[in-house]
């Protein structure tokens, strides 16, 4: 399967994308789009704008995105929520299924430790995907993400499911 | 000017449509987008989906959103922003400037007064449109957004524009 992950900011927006048989995986694509400063609705129509290009070119099967983190700060979130809702509407457009990911669960995943800190999930990134040199820290987190549903997201697939069934 | 008002939620969504030369308004279309209680994400698409319909059939040249109500608490901000986004996102992506009013500055535009409560906004965008019958409560608020930036958007933009020049 080939997995994209996002990891939504109202500055910066992680985007990794891996071809993953939940065993192996191997890096395809990574960069982070950034914003800048034009005002505020411009930036989500850049988000938009540039994961649907993404999506066109790589053709990712699923898409794993970070559940923002929960600041007591509710102005931050709103921001954070416009971004991500941003990333999830250029997904759901393309018909391309969304799977949610915190961000102790992505560190549980790619390092086997749910406090592990930012420069332990960009080392096991690169030495999972076989990278060298410098990795941008928003896009370690995007290929963090995508290598999380790699890894546990057959079972997250399959629990998702259950429950669906459940609720009928 | 044709002016598209929206009230967004993460429940539902209203939307207003309206033609205005800054004085006379006059109702287009109205409704509400209900989204139901599918997964977040497909209801992030829905909000999408139909606001892009929306656009394509009546071709408003402007759009106004409500700045959502800051709750203290950042989870439903957090929501409430993420529906956001995609209304902004579906606008943004047709080319269509974005304005945004707070709460009071709404209620000011319409009733006149920054603190009116809901009953007051209803019946002055009864009265102002000349709608009689029943008025859903979201579809008022997204007709209501729609009148306040036709009552005030001339002097915002300018705002807008000046702050720009002074900014370069």
């Amino acid at each position: 399967m080939r997995i994209l992950g996002i990891d939504p900011g109202s500055r910066i927006t992680g985007i990794g994308i891996i071809d993953s048989d939940g065993r192996y995986s191997q890096h395809v694509y990574s960069t982070c789009i950034r914003l800048g400063n034009d005002a505020f609705p411009l930036r989500l129509g850049k988000i938009y704008k540039e994961i649907e290009l993404i999506i066109r070119e790589f053709k990712p099967t699923q898409m794993a995105i970070e559940d923002v983190f929960l600041s007591n700060n509710p102005s931050s979130a709103l921001k954070l929520g416009q971004a991500r809702g941003a990333a999830i509407c250029a997904t759901v457009m393309q018909d391309i299924p969304v799977y949610e990911y915190s961000a102790r669960e992505i560190k549980q995943a790619v390092v086997g430790k749910g406090n592990a800190d930012k420069s332990q999930v960009q080392h096991m990134v690169k030495l999972l995907l076989n990278l060298s040199g410098k990795l941008q820290s928003d896009t370690a987190d995007g290929l963090a993400i995508a290598l999380s549903h790699a890894h546990v997201g057959s079972t997250k697939i399959r629990l998702q499911q259950a429950m669906e069934t459940t609720s009928k």
